[in-house]
């Protein structure tokens, strides 16, 4: 039996394997480590791998951009599901280490970064190593490197490698996450959850004040919240602006569909990323007038108005 | 052959009578004259006619608040026409009345005041004598009256009378019009010509600045322009209000159904005083997006994308 | 000692008699009937009087059109108050009538039309009998009429003239009510009460779906509501329209000076039509954020960020 | 006499430092280099240097993320400039190393990420080699190391650190640039050139589906259009968001000032982050009835109206 293969930034031990490992058993995928996130999607437009994980949202390991550019640019891809991850290291050592022993500290330097002012506090005098990656610091930590005697790692890896966690729990920010997605190819989109994210590229056909109220307006007159709004410059077009959405609910409900026909109407390019499973759980907040009985009350209301019924 | 019965504001001669002749060939309708636009809209509602032509907008004769409010309360009725009609008076005369000889001038209080200025240039000396209705002061002309001299009449009903037309194109804004509509009982709506208006009553959910904002959007997010809008204040809930409603396109379209739907869903009330060709036949704008064809398309493209074709 | 000079729609007896006593003492003023709205405005801008009492919305005696066209057309002329009276009549006889012997009403037929329930039920089989105005036929049965035993009569009419009051409270629709203005030549506003309105009428730059709405937001960007929007076909410009709105608020108050502001640069012709107490006395609401003091803390805080304090 | 102090991130020879370069004379100005975004922002704050220049947009370094939110977060900070630099890497190496001899090429995953196309096509054997930044890549080389033969590095590094220029321009879409921002601490506002940027943070009162385009209606209701717009997790409050945004304008300019008054009347915070030239030197566009011209003739109009001029 062939496992689905699934491609994610890799080495093992990044906080995207931990995104992984969130949305599926070990056991049952093939997990392919990719150089970065443009290498993880391209093998899946490529049909080298079913799926890839990738960090879309608010990141310590960068790509965010670039995830969001890639998906919209290309052969179709679409999003099938998410999961949000706090943003959390612990600091590992070899065993034997104690946390007064550590004189340099070695992470990414986006790991460093996102716990600055924890080692300022608990570490003062300590150096910081920028390494190519956060599990690259540790690996080199496992065997032997000399340069520094601990490592931010994402949570788990420490263990896995035969390193000490001198702390956990590591960050300046509790409430800091990283948000990530399982990409596809497209087929039918996962049926509806009641608690579903729909994302979208948008590009406005001017530049007015007025336009982005207007688009915005297809979302509001179906009553569509946004969880997500990200004006892209056009590199393929300077001075305009592509719009990078996600909206609260499914393509399947007829208030989301509707507003993407209105979407579709009236703008010159829009891209569908996807209806998945919101990573929240927390079920779509429903405006009054907008459930799919009103839309089916509505539809019928016409339909006998056209007859003579009123 | 039983013909179809018209009710419309009488006696012979008023304007709404010729609104009557511009619709219908009067040798295949029974013309019903009423006292006034409430009687003849009720004598639709109770079977007693089959229609009534009465007048809607811009009146010299009054009755365009009390048609608004009476075509929306009570048993469905719905406007199945409309002709416009321009504000031109005759100034009638026995024969032999020469125009010097004016001293008095009758006519309905409103007829006298849509020719103030008119009369004031040619008439300066001439007492204005206020009649209970325009025809019933050419008639009373006609029948020998001796209060005064000329009447000003409706086009055509002086020469019916027997009396001479001392002056035509009487009205002091020679842009003024009346818009009549023909009402029926609700059937099948008339099919859509292309050039159509269709005619609503709206209650908001609250009275909020921006309650009217979001229904207007319902209309914007369509592309669906208005050609009227009145605030009503509602006499059931004083301090609420109504609005009536002329959009141009027709319920058939699917612009104009999709927002039809929209205020459904996203209002207390609305109600349909129906679709049918505007008196103007200037076809309906269409802007960009949203026509028959893109509605069409953008709702295949997104069934297309719930079976995962991009 | 000169009294100040009122004209109003006459004779004696009207609806709008009754709005003049309601807003000044009789005794301080000298009432001057006029013949019709228009002639009422024409008397202010001529100078023959200092103020017209004339009826604006939703009235039984017809010139609502006329008197916002007229207000916005010609010398500027402003509202100064205005008064809300209920449309209610009394059916009034000779002594010595029983409601039994009347077997004909008369009245303007718009009176007529306002009591035809009530007629229908109380004096089923009498005749209606339209006069040229509620006054004349009540002034027509004190001198002895004999075409009709009743009369349809404002409140106190029937009194004045020695008739009998068979009926009080007389009106198919408890809540209907008629709205009266107050008309000057333009002066100093009015000082602002906290229960204001503002009077005004907007050309809009185009007649696009969005170009109401964009009318629309700024007033909605300063949270001022609207009690009465109703569009005018522009007589000068056919398929054009004017707006006639009433909005809460008095232009003393920030945030209405800044929405008068915001339809002056974006739309071809806003006239000022005057800020004066509404009659209904409820104080205007204040949204979150629009209060004058909150006018004053942002152009504070605009002007400290200005000179770099944050 | 001592020289205003910049950090940027380090080491010299970053994208960053190149953009530091575009902005000022290195001789009139002292650069510190800092370990990344958040120290460099924080040695403004703390006054050990003047100003900081980053990544705010589009980067190949990362930290946009951490720019946006760190300059809204803590002490107030102002943007006072801003530079966008094409991202075009020069491929570099040791003399005498010709293109063919490469087998292994380094720089940062991200500048690896952002040539992935150009090195597949004209190196495609190559082995990629995440270095900890681009410029420690070409440094490494300099100074003889021996797992790699080329480096990607920003343009004119490698010329100053003595090695040879394989190939210039490189990138995989010639469009991509990054925008850089100079921040420093408030003082007064930079004067207005015509062609300006305001920067922005807003926190939405609630995130109703209205929310949104209530708060960007404050900027349309003046004209006012954005040139970027992205929500942003607010990690102090699950679940809500703030926006960040650049409106093109200047705060001295009339609709720019009283659309930050609206947002501020409106919104729980609004952080201003300033108002500097724009790096396109397009002049901003005006929408008719939004210039300063326009703002005055409509003040003087309502105090004319005020004082009963028409």
């Amino acid at each position: 039996m062939t496992l689905p293969r699934y491609a994610y930034l890799g080495p093992s031990g990044t906080f995207t394997e931990a995104a992984l490992l969130a949305m599926v058993d070990p056991s049952e995928v093939e997990a392919v480590p990719a150089i970065d996130v443009l290498t993880a999607l391209a093998a899946v437009r490529d049909g080298d791998v079913d799926y890839a994980v990738v960090a879309i949202e608010n990141t310590v390991e960068g790509g965010v951009t670039a995830t969001l550019d890639t998906l919209a640019a290309g052969a179709p891809l679409v999003i099938l599901g998410e999961v949000v991850l706090p943003v959390s290291f612990e600091l590992v050592a070899r065993p034997g280490t104690a946390i007064e022993d550590v004189t340099a500290v070695a992470a990414h330097s986006h790991g460093l970064a996102q716990c600055r002012r924890w080692l300022a506090d608990r570490l003062p005098g300590a150096v910081h190593v920028s390494a190519t990656s956060n599990a690259a610091a540790a690996g080199e930590l496992a065997q032997g490197a000399t340069g520094f005697e601990a490592a931010l790692a994402p949570p788990g890896l420490g263990a896995r490698l035969g390193l000490e966690v001198l702390a956990a729990g590591v960050a300046d920010n509790a409430h800091a996450a990283t948000r990530f997605v399982k990409v596809g190819r497209p087929t039918a989109v996962p049926a509806p959850t009641g608690a579903d994210k729909t994302t979208l590229v948008v590009h406005l056909p001017d530049d007015r004040a007025g336009a982005l109220l207007e688009m915005l307006e297809q979302f509001a007159a179906r009553g569509v919240n946004l969880s997500r709004i990200e004006s892209r410059p056009r590199s393929d077009r300077p001075g305009e602006y592509s719009f990078s959405i996600d909206a609260l609910g499914h393509i399947d409900e007829p208030r989301m569909a509707e507003a993407l026909m209105g979407l579709r109407r009236t703008n010159p390019v829009v891209t569908f990323l996807g209806s998945y499973p919101a990573a929240t759980g927390y079920p779509t907040p429903i405006t009054p007038g907008t459930s799919a009985e009103d839309f089916s009350e509505a539809r019928a209301w016409v339909q006998g108005l056209r007859s003579g019924r009123h």
